[in-house]
């Protein structure tokens, strides 16, 4: 399996990342283009040809006379996910049939930036790694790694089995979400946008924790939910090195 | 004017927000669903169609089998925020040319899950109100207060005078986010996708406040960041009524 990515940017971007890229269409007008030689020193084989070509290659006029063929996204098993925690306490995210592409490039950007061990999800049964996906995740697509299970009950038993306690963001029945003590391995369930998390993933969890809802919606955006529990648990973990809040500052 | 709103989830909050539902639109395979009942105990004229018409009147296949027709989404100035302020310590959010519809609408849900006292943009430089942020926002597009003004700048001397003190959630030579003392009248600022917050905004903000960053990337998804500020305000405001988080139970 391999996957396209058209448009200037997105190439250019792509190449930049690091992640293989296979051959590298471009138009014949653009040979001396800096994409061409970005693309010569990383020894990525060139193909140009005429733009016409481009737009039956691609399927759409929008391909700016460049189309890479790369490699598939790169993902890996929840045993390497394990193998390879490096935090003092590992921190992995399951998302339990998470829908909009949107949502999980957001997912993977809050994971790069809490250093997160990994995001896994349910082949199938979840929104996958896709051009969308990685747009939205501005190169977290390649920074975090990514499981596909097959089911996200038996990962959720593996991952006890390795120690992890099991965090569910649930909006119902849930206890406070800052009065869990995070300082140990943690994986943190985000459920689907409109139906949560499925009966038997919460069952298999160990603690339900809910943020304070004041107003008139009943829960967050997911990637947003996703984000503020992954800070308040890195904010336990790692709390400011300065103690205390300043006030405000009279210099105004 | 009127204003249609499509999909399950944001056409159900958007009934049960109490605002005023001109005509629902529903996939005539859906006569005993919930939505339909909940619609004609508020006496709203209920339409059923074909999905295929559904598609050609939403101009897009994610109807979910539902788009109702509303009154034109209200918006206020920004004197009506600050005069209709609740919270002890008020709390507003200024959006700096944000862009991406779904941030609009994460950001409103998540200001309506903080009970904050408005959402405010330059109007011509930001996203506003539209289908895709009522989806999105679920309900909250109705139950925030919007103000759309003309110059942000202004819109920040107006809230100065007014005894508010601006945070930039800025991405660099910002201190950490948990060092500041939220318990004051707050403006929270959150900058564009790409560019974050302008010269001239950063310039009047009164705090520079950021997010921890240990991954690849060098900034969270807008909407994500602006949650993860809320939820750190609101915190810091009201602490969890038991102090101290409990560990790891050993009921498993």
């Amino acid at each position: 399996m391999s996957q396209w990515i058209y448009g200037r940017n997105a190439v250019e971007g792509f190449i930049q990342s690091g992640q293989k890229v296979l051959e590298l269409y471009a138009a014949d007008t653009l040979k001396s283009d800096r994409i061409i030689r970005a693309a010569r020193e990383k020894n990525i084989p060139v193909v140009f040809v005429p733009k016409t070509q481009l737009k039956r290659m691609s399927g759409t006029e929008k391909h700016q006379g460049f189309l890479a063929k790369a490699e598939d996204y790169k993902t890996y098993t929840l045993q390497e996910l394990i193998d390879g925690a490096k935090k003092k306490y590992p921190l992995i995210v399951l998302l339990d049939g998470l829908e909009d592409p949107h949502n999980l490039g957001a997912i993977l950007r809050s994971a790069d930036a809490v250093n997160a061990d990994g995001v896994v999800y349910a082949k199938n049964r979840s929104v996958s790694l896709n051009p969308t996906v990685a747009k939205v995740a501005v190169g977290a697509v390649n920074s975090v790694k990514v499981a596909e299970v097959t089911n996200l009950g038996t990962a959720i038993e593996k991952l006890k089995e390795n120690g992890y306690w099991i965090v569910a963001a649930a909006d119902k029945d849930a206890e406070d979400y800052r009065t869990i003590d995070y300082k140990c391995p943690i994986a943190l369930v985000i459920g689907n946008e409109g139906k949560g998390i499925s009966r038997l993933v919460m069952e298999k969890s160990d603690f339900r924790a809910g943020l304070p809802m004041k107003g008139k919606v009943n829960s967050l955006n997911a990637s947003v939910a996703a984000g503020i529990f992954l800070y308040e648990i890195e904010s336990n973990r790692f709390p400011p090195v300065k103690e205390g809040r300043h006030e405000k500052n009279n210099w105004r």
